[in-house]
């Protein structure tokens, strides 16, 4: 079996090897808090490798297979595995020079200890080799935390989520796995059943939602619970950034119009970027870290959204103007020592424009690490290139993994460590840094910077 | 003479050994059929490398040299095409660092056989050498086909263009010098004379193109008759990205003004920009590939555009938002397999931002290569360190050239396989690809990709 | 103690050997002229090297460190010296791999002679060694000038500035210190008391600046006063980048309107683009080089602007689009002979896409270098991998160093020339020049490129 990921001259190899094995915080992604809960094996090698998997499948749609055939929007009780993998591993080959590749390898040879390499010709070989190794216990998602040295997980929950599953873990795990505050449903406008949500909000918290101060305490206790559940982090996806701070009795009206969804689009975009700032300022009070992830276009293709539904491979970045965007947020709240703000973009050409003179200056901003499209090799060396000489290191906010595929996180994690050595040794060889300052930074990049951006020390 | 081209390591060299002398297709240029169907030689060494080249001339004029004095705006016949030469070499060391350079180097020493190192003192020397070369037989355009090793020739066309040079070729070169539908001409009201257009198009095929039906019906006649000839591609000049669907009746009120020049700034848009999806539809029923060249500002300097015309060094890249502005295209036929779109852009952000995402989805699109200022050894590194993350290596159209200067096509294709070689063993090196895969992936680049991007190959 | 600076390979040493000891010709920064002219030594570290230098404190206060601690906005006599130096030298390594610690190291161990290594342990050390060279009379800035091999250096002006300083300089230097006309505070109404402004002018000049004929021809009076005294250019901060010109009648309404203050945003982004055309002309007859930096949005953080005041780190910069925005200049007076533009951006995707075809087409426009956060090592790579291709090096306008931080003008123009060698042996190993090459455009890249831009060789 060749080599896995990156490979590291020996200087970056030196370096690599201090934090390769250090433990794996993941503080932002998007696995199901369930399969923690219920610790069965995943069921087979194309469920759990193919079909969740938006960068795989995305690929394979634009070189013209059929995402039916590759079981998208097929119950499950239809699918046959088999012959998923096996279209997927006809073209193994495209995936070539993309993460996607870098990534289902390491998943593959290291993670589940795949001895065979993966072809069209060993699909059925490979198959059921995945298939073993899933029925190992130590590949059962709550004791794969063990073996893959996660030490704490974050998943992605929606505001109106019963949050039963993180109520057995937060005891279960003692806050290994915990939640992340996810309100978009009921403060985006634009999201599907919107005006529904902001009722159902009233529900779930006994609040009358449709008056817009109950609304905001009924958003408050909705967070108090995710805290109470372990939860240190906000998350929100902006499609458009833009945030205005909006009278009382402008809000207020809005609200109405939100709570019998007539809003028109300009009134929506300045009702969210209102509540935008709404969710900052309770960051300050309750001290929950608020993540923005900007700048992707949702379900771009609306036959692919009709007939698959939305995270089908077809959300698109587009540019972002984050000193315009932001600015009245950081005006209202941005100077607060209790208050962080991580700012994640798919717009690399803010990175030394914007963002990392934004976290130069800002003392709440922090930089996420590159995100989606750009978390790979190329993405990583543009991304320290470019935000470290405005942001320094300390001002990053290490990584995550930002991944629904459980079994990718020590692969994602690997790529970041390797690219993050990479990167230092490069500095060391031009001078920039010495080595010392080379072996203090990278297990902060590997996981220290983001134990602190999330304040899962117990600040 | 010292060594022409990019300096490879021997990792890539050896790639380079396998592609450097695969046939060369150039499935999108610029150069004149006429040249192929008279088969003279090129008249003298200024009127082949100087006057036509807008890379040279725009470069000296940025320097202070006067256009005229490099024969621009001047009849063949009032040029002195020796001092005309002699000028430009006494500027040759202000072309180090450029692309010209490089191709000029290559057409040079390589190509045309020049055996004394250009310079202002060798000048006329260069000049006389450069004068017998074109004198040989071999160097004729036509019979330079085979001796630049030329499988396939693109030329670009007018959609009013008469073809009677396409028609002697199409027998003549048994379908190696073949044309592309341009249809700029008829489709965007921004184009001088674009009422008058339609009314032409209307005369050479005997249709009522003030009728909007009989108008795409006659676009269609031409599409067929340019297709009779070879052509498998249409080609679109697109300043700025916009397509909308308009309703039958407001396409056809538009239509009505166009035909009188009455557009207004903003109807001209949303007619070009529905135009534009037309031309995608026409594309799915006949299988003409369409490109789009987007984000060209042309002829910004208004005095050399008035006094010397258009295409002179003044069109200027601005940014482009691909996501937005192909939209309403994508979703009425991006979805159909017999629809392929090939993206050109000068805006280098949208390469990861926009276009590698889109092209790793949509399975009409496939990316063009690095065009215009951006055909270059950084501009290739560039672009392939940003696209193939996401958009793999199979969505990518190969190489084009791109150019007028029939002469600089095979230094041109030397820099884009120096450049693809490159950058496969810098994956190489890095782990990314091994040698099995990037020998395999090296030809493609060079040459299979654009055939079947192009769908040369019979499909 | 270790060795300052980029390190680099031995062919770019051999380069970098070559222009290391070049005088510094600084063409634009914002030293302050009152310096020379008064000669006494800098008072203290902090006040030399934190107060001022709004790179250390940004870093500093974007990390929770106060700015009141740092002396910002204290009375020279209420600071604390030697704590507020203390302070810094605690967060030392949070300069790590920004272009600050590079050219603080240089300025403490060259150019100041420390010789203990500053960490937190020895800031009071440090501090003494600091404060025993400012006592040097080779550091006092007059003669400084000799110490440090500057040639010549150009302080920033405001256009009402009374130039008593520079009176003395002109004649007590030889022109060694000479001004540059910066009319921001007459020219654009978004600036404070910009209609007071232009009455100042008036007292100034004697002229009825309310009048628009007058106003232009008290400003052309100013510009030559300052020419009188060595300025060879202007100077203009442009937030947002847009130039128009109106017709006589419209321009003498919006000057009227300029003269009370009561110009809407419109109006005075209308009234801007229309004077810096205005001041485009004057260039065109003066023969005053203009310099545009642009695209930096001021003062983004309220409160700290409200208790600090501007210039506080809280410039960010956002996108700019060139093509659009000097259209309207460049189209009046672009192919002027006597025209000079130096173009400064903080948008790097405007590097390649729009500023580098642009400098390599018309014959007014040169590349300023790389600018305020992208002045640092990648910076500088960055910028010469995206304009020399399609700019050319004789487009390019040289370094300068744009700094108020006196003593780190070696540092800034050291990282520059060894960023120049790195790039500059990089091409000979790709073979894109030659050693000859190489060493010719070194010493044009480290001085003479400025001293000719700025027309500072008695054109």
């Amino acid at each position: 079996m060749k080599q896995i990921g990156l490979q590291l001259s020996s200087a970056a190899q030196s370096l690599y090897e201090g934090v390769k094995d250090l433990p794996i915080t993941s503080p932002h992604g998007h696995c199901d808090p369930q399969w923690f809960v219920k610790n069965e094996p995943f069921s087979d090698p194309a469920s759990l490798l193919i079909v969740p998997d938006h960068y795989v499948f995305r690929m394979l749609y634009s070189l013209g297979v059929s995402l039916t055939d590759l079981g998208i929007g097929v119950k499950e009780a239809d699918r046959n595995p088999r012959a998923i993998f096996g279209l997927f591993a006809q073209h193994w080959d495209k995936f070539l020079g993309t993460p996607s590749r870098g990534w289902l390898e390491f998943t593959l040879y290291n993670t589940l200890g795949v001895e065979t390499e993966l072809s069209a010709e060993t699909a059925n070989m490979v198959f059921d080799e995945i298939s073993s190794a899933l029925r190992k216990p130590e590949l059962r998602p709550l004791d794969a935390l063990d073996t893959l040295n996660i030490e704490l997980l974050a998943t992605t929950d929606a505001a109106l989520d019963p949050l039963d599953h993180h109520e057995v873990l937060s005891s279960g795990t003692s806050g290994r796995v915990i939640p992340t505050f996810r309100p978009d449903d009921i403060l985006n406008p634009s999201r599907k059943g919107h005006a529904k949500n902001i009722e159902r909000l009233g529900e779930i918290t006994g609040a009358a939602t449709s008056q817009f101060a109950e609304f905001l305490d009924a958003i408050a206790s909705r967070r108090a619970a995710f805290k109470s559940l372990g939860a240190t982090a906000t998350d929100h996806d902006v499609p458009d950034l833009y945030t205005e701070w909006l009278p009382q009795a402008e809000i207020e009206l809005l609200h109405q119009k939100a709570c019998t969804g007539s809003l028109d689009r300009f009134e929506a975009r300045r009702y969210y970027g209102h509540m935008l700032i709404e969710m900052a300022q309770m960051s300050v009070e309750d001290g929950l870290v608020m993540q923005l992830h900007v700048g992707s276009r949702r379900s771009t293709n609306e036959t692919v959204l009709k007939e698959f539904g939305a995270d089908k491979g077809a959300d698109i970045p587009h540019s972002v103007d984050w000193v315009h965007g932001l600015n009245a947020l950081l005006n209202r709240v941005g100077n607060n020592p209790n208050f962080r703000l991580l700012a994640f973009t798919l717009d690399e050409s803010t990175y030394a424009r914007e963002l990392a003179p934004m976290a130069g200056h800002w003392p709440c901003m922090r930089l996420g690490p590159p995100w989606w499209f750009h978390d790979s090799l190329n993405g990583i060396r543009r991304y320290l290139d470019q935000v470290v000489e405005s942001a320094g290191y300390w001002n990053l906010a290490g990584f995550n993994d930002d991944t629904r595929a459980f079994l990718s996180i020590p692969a994602r994690h690997d790529m970041w460590r390797r690219g993050v050595c990479a990167h230092l040794s490069d500095q060391m060889e031009r001078g920039v840094l010495r080595r010392r300052d080379a072996e203090r930074i990278a297990p902060m990049l590997s996981r220290d910077l983001a134990r602190d951006a999330y304040r899962l020390n117990g600040e």
